[in-house]
């Protein structure tokens, strides 16, 4: 083993993605002191986006005052990458669920305006490229705050200029966007969008999920024919109809909104991620690259980081080996490409101490350190 | 890979161990179909270990009427091995605890009886060799009982003959041998014996295991005076202090009563097996030992199956890894020469379901597939 590198997941609510590779990293080197590691920390587009690749990256992290969901003032924070030009956000860290008071939840008042304002000061220090991560957000409305954010006018019927909202995409019957930044219009947008779901109807952003947002049946109603609405106006007046895109009612038809108005693709998270890391030159010459994830089975993985990493490998020939908390659907993962899939539990244990941090971090430590002891065993005594 | 021994015991509840080694097999012969593979069963004495050494021999299976140990006749079983002159017996399929009603069980009354009666229908059948294990005993009588069925009597202060049962212990202050089989006094006993107690004082056989076998604390208290009495007599008589011998005090006394009166040996019963076994001369050559048990820790398993299946391996410096339901102290098990440690559990799962028997031979199968196709690989790819 001359070179192996670590892209796992982090194992959520237990460890994240960086201890993980630390965890992985040192039964490697404990069985091969010699081996390169190369340590990449995953994430699959939510919580963790901005931190893995800042930890691959000699990137800067950014603190920005910008509105919250519901108005109030909270500190954003994202990354830009080394290169100056590329920057990372998590939509959450500016209009993200958790953000709001469980009483005070209502997709029809909250706004995505706080991620256009981080996009604005991101624009400011000159950065061309986003990548951005949408999960976990607290909105309904199809991005029109962060596109207001960023100079865009909806206007009503009397050609007024509508406020903050879901509440508003019902009203909207012309969008003026004279005063949109230029830069804004010029950057490439990659949205990590791990979800296919449409605009509208059932599967839609409003029935499948402004009931968890705060939303009552009247106002999953109203949100539903508003999102109607922006759709028909979009496609009157850009020529696209963005509810025929997979993944355009993402954060609530956030992902619709980038694709409507910003020169946008939507991509897995994973292999967003993947793709800003240059993943293929990361693993040249690799004998192995080790993935994982708190849970991983087949029907849960296939967009998810382990699935994407072992794509990657792929490519080159690389063995994957991946570990997880827990696994089902072994054979089927093994039928998938993965060389080995390894739980990592020494003994019955309730799901509460099976996520224990440090138990954890053993576990993984363990699991790979008896892998390594018997190829390290059987490659000296047999090659 | 070209021979693997497979020489696991049972994990009890769960799996046998000749299942145990046809789960593992699954695995070898998926990734290396053209290894010899050899089944060891393993036993550590207790149940199942006939079982075990009847399945690696072409030896027979001999039912057998007997006293059980309240006197009721039981059918016991036992091995005739292919050499025709070793005879593999458990005393629980005599004397054992499960033979008697809850209800009914008194360690003052019961006796190993039946165990002399095996032992005497094995000689009449030509045995000259035996191999006992004698876990799970109904009995407290020193062996009295077999060694009455043997001819031996035991004759109290007015010279009369004393009947069965620990009870009489207390009273006996001769022993006439004059009327023993003379084939008993010549044939060599190994006794398989895990436990390390004393006959009589705080660790000794009354105090320590007669109160799950019925008896109340008077009861104790006259066993444990009966068998102080009985170490006397023999030391009086035959000038040996059994007291001294550890595992003299095992199967209620039944240890001292074979190093007392017969060319015996008591021996861990994995120890004991693998002799029988001729075990080095089966693992001559191979790559690779798997062994394993329900349980595996440093504290409870150094006497056990593993750990001496491990000895074993070592002295031809063959690898080792063993498998287990539930593994603790694995960096420690590691150090004692196993080359790895893997657990089973594929998530977290309760005790009930970790020894579910279906589940449990999955993944005994999944977990060493997942290691044999790394190491194919890597064999293959690398080397």
């Amino acid at each position: 083993m001359k070179k192996i590198v670590i892209a796992a997941d982090s194992f959520k609510g237990s460890v994240s993605s960086l201890e993980v590779a630390d965890a992985a990293e040192a039964a490697i080197l404990k069985n091969y002191p010699n081996c390169t590691v190369l340590k990449i920390p995953m994430a699959d587009g939510g919580e963790g986006t901005v931190d893995a690749l800042l930890a691959t990256s000699v990137g800067k992290e950014i603190s920005c005052k910008v509105g919250g969901p519901m108005g109030h003032p909270v500190h954003a924070v994202y990354g830009i990458l080394a290169d100056e030009k590329t920057a990372v956000m998590e939509m959450a860290s500016a209009c993200g669920l958790t953000l709001v008071p469980e009483g005070e939840r209502n997709p029809l008042r909250s706004s995505t305006y706080g991620l256009g304002e981080l996009i604005k000061d991101a624009l400011a220090r000159g950065c061309e490229t986003f990548l951005i991560g949408i999960g976990g957000s607290a909105t309904n409305d199809a991005g029109t705050g962060m596109l207001q954010a960023l100079g865009f006018k909806f206007l009503d019927s009397k050609g007024q200029e509508l406020p903050l909202g879901g509440e508003i995409l019902g009203e909207i019957l012309s969008i003026d966007q004279s005063a949109a930044i230029p830069a804004f219009l010029a950057a490439t947008f990659t949205i990590a969008c791990d979800v296919d779901n449409p605009c509208t109807g059932p599967r839609g952003a409003a029935h499948v999920y402004a009931r968890q947002k705060g939303a009552d049946d009247q106002a999953i109603e109203r949100l539903e024919e508003g999102m109607k609405n922006f759709v028909d106006v979009v496609k009157k007046t850009r020529g696209i109809d963005i509810n025929t895109i997979p993944g355009s009612g993402a954060a609530g038809g956030l992902g619709g909104g980038f694709m409507a108005f910003a020169n946008a693709s939507l991509k897995p998270g994973a292999q967003m991620i993947l793709e800003a890391l240059n993943f293929q030159h990361i693993i040249k010459d690799a004998d192995l690259v080790i993935t994982g994830e708190g849970k991983l089975d087949q029907q849960t993985s296939m967009r998810k980081a382990p699935i994407t990493v072992l794509r990657a490998a792929q490519q080159q020939n690389i063995p994957v080996i991946a570990i997880a908390g827990g696994i089902q659907d072994i054979l089927m993962l093994n039928s998938l490409g993965f060389l080995a899939v390894l739980p990592i539990i020494p003994y019955p244990v309730s799901m509460q101490r099976a996520m224990e941090h440090e138990f954890t971090i053993d576990n993984i430590t363990r699991t790979l350190d008896q892998l390594f002891r018997t190829l390290k065993y059987f490659n000296t005594s047999q090659s």
